[in-house]
């Protein structure tokens, strides 16, 4: 497992991870098209999908996603995201170094959730057209921009080759969750697939508290139980536990807690005694 | 092409290919979460998805899913299974080593079919801790057990260093046609994408009868011909026909037998003259 | 980055990129299974998913997304094409032979556009059933016949062995937009994942005309401005731009003209002052 990214050595690695986010869908081909002008720049470059089903042009949710997903990659991986409705304008593109690996996007708000978990070292706008594929569309930077920076990074250009030193990335403020005496206050952040609310509570907060009588409230819903897995809980039951981003989620045993409750993201949540 | 796996063969194995089925959906970045962290422990690992677009918790169709490609990967291929709704419970961890490759999954039953398929050769619990991600999770074991077991033994590290030996895995029982007379009796197990009915039937059983009216019956409709090939019958026609997993087929051509009949899992089918 | 595709030099090369564009979903193991069949035999090709969710049978769909990515990938890579409602039937299956790369699979106007656009060179009917993964069903020549073929083409087999010389694969002919006066008629031939309208009108036809009160018509609505990007649209306004294809896109900034404008394929679309 390398210890140092590409960008960090400056030296060609084979096996370079490039992720990719974005809110292309699957239907398209244009998740296929980025990969293609990757790997005609870097043959050997790895590419994982993250997800590329984020909601059209939900920045935020996108940032989640990313962000949660990051610190699972080995040191050096070069993170591609694109969810970009500003494409076209004067939005700049933009190459993040962090401790743990270099992301490539819009200067929207994509990457900073993932910059600030990560530790940013390092911030440059993409300035270099003879870097890109020319000509540029306007409407197609993850293929025409974003991409090939990937795949240049992917070969050990190093990341002063690809950009100007920038400051003052655009921040995505994420909603914190605040305590008022002996509740904590939160939000759904996220909704995944098995309907699981995912709240912006860490769940280290649970230690805070006497675990007797501890419970969640969410959408009207007061005394969820805290479970230690899903399968203690009983068939079809809501219940509240330590999900696997590190927070706390709201559940339903073998269901879908979104369609229990009818909350999505933005319902308040609630931790107390 | 490799004849022996990794796993017999204790030796590093730079090519390992690690299939991925999950009921984890493409929304998510769970899946990417797995392939970053299968990454980090094997750079070199061939990942190839099978499907995560399992149903949610529907570990029948996981397992029919698993059983119906397996076959179809080289020998030594590491199939990762995650359809874990007991996740965080007292459910086993498995590696099951067969004949053709090594499955990795919860003990429910999602290995079951594949390893008897297969032929199942050593079962063992996964029970080193040390080669887990730690903490490990009580939600997301895909990520800190599955995932970093199957990358190790992509580096060739011996199943009998990864867990102990075991027996007696859940049986995961598929429904057996039976014959009666001059028919046989069997159920639709599995619906696809373009709404064929594949049924549990074999299609060596068409062998058995004489051909003339040969027919299918399902879901109250009799009389639906044999065809050899989906453009042999007319457009929107229903059809049976030998389907790829082996087993009798119902379909319509251009068309949906699932939307055509009402017919989903579990319909009865008959096959006679 | 290779000159020379493997087919053009009958040498191995190890890092072949192999694409696949079907419409065989992603929820089910059909896509995984040619991957296995393709691994089994070039176990270092680079697989690339297009994209599976060509709707069903549809032809002329998966006919202009290979056509529309084909380009963006390297010279030699393969491609694998499989919308084939006339499996099991006496349509031939082929292997083409471009400019650019080589096709693989169906003789029903699928692989078409994309020979015409790359330079067709060579066209061959795969009858070397030696090549194939036997016995081949009668209802999946992506597993039995196509994702052996490319897998050899990978491994640098040459196209004569894997197929006779053949003539006059079947044509897709694409709608052609025309001019009358001072106004080009075309219409809408494809709908992406965003709602963006794909016109059959070239972006090159804007520079025909001075560009003051230039506007397209689409589904009734008329004075549809030219933008040049999403961005220099109000927010939820109808824009036509030069989309990522070459063609003039009818889209809503942040929204979907599909929707909007109750438009689909085949929708009249006009441009003119």
């Amino acid at each position: 497992m390398p210890t140092r990214s590409p960008a960090q050595t400056g030296k060609r690695h084979t096996t370079a991870i490039v992720t990719l986010l974005t809110d292309f869908g699957m239907r398209d081909a244009y998740v296929g098209i980025m990969k293609g002008v990757i790997l005609g720049i870097a043959p050997q470059a790895r590419l994982v999908d993250l997800t590329h089903e984020v909601p059209a042009q939900d920045v935020t949710a996108g940032a989640l996603l990313l962000r949660s997903a990051i610190e699972f990659f080995p040191p050096g991986t070069i993170h591609v995201a694109v969810v970009d409705p500003g494409v076209g304008s004067e939005r700049r593109p933009l190459l993040v170094v962090t401790e743990r690996g270099v992301l490539v996007g819009p200067d929207n708000g994509l990457l900073h959730p993932a910059a600030v978990a990560c530790g940013l070292r390092e911030l440059r706008v993409l300035d270099r057209a003879e870097r890109f594929r020319r000509p540029v569309s306007r409407t197609f930077h993850g293929r025409d921009v974003f991409a090939p920076v990937a795949a240049h990074l992917a070969c050990g250009t190093p990341p002063a080759e690809l950009g100007s030193p920038a400051t003052g990335m655009v921040e995505l403020p994420l909603p914190a969750p605040r305590r008022d005496g002996g509740v904590v206050h939160g939000e759904v952040i996220y909704v995944d697939r098995f309907g699981n609310l995912v709240t912006n509570i860490p769940a280290a907060e649970l230690a805070s508290f006497p675990a007797q009588n501890l419970s969640v409230n969410v959408a009207g819903v007061s005394g969820i139980p805290i479970a230690s897995s899903y399968a203690a809980a009983p068939e079809g039951a809501l219940l509240a536990i330590t999900g696997s981003w590190g927070l706390i989620e709201v559940a339903v045993r073998n269901g879908s807690a979104a369609q229990r409750l009818g909350a999505g993201r933005g319902a308040a949540v609630s931790l107390g005694n």
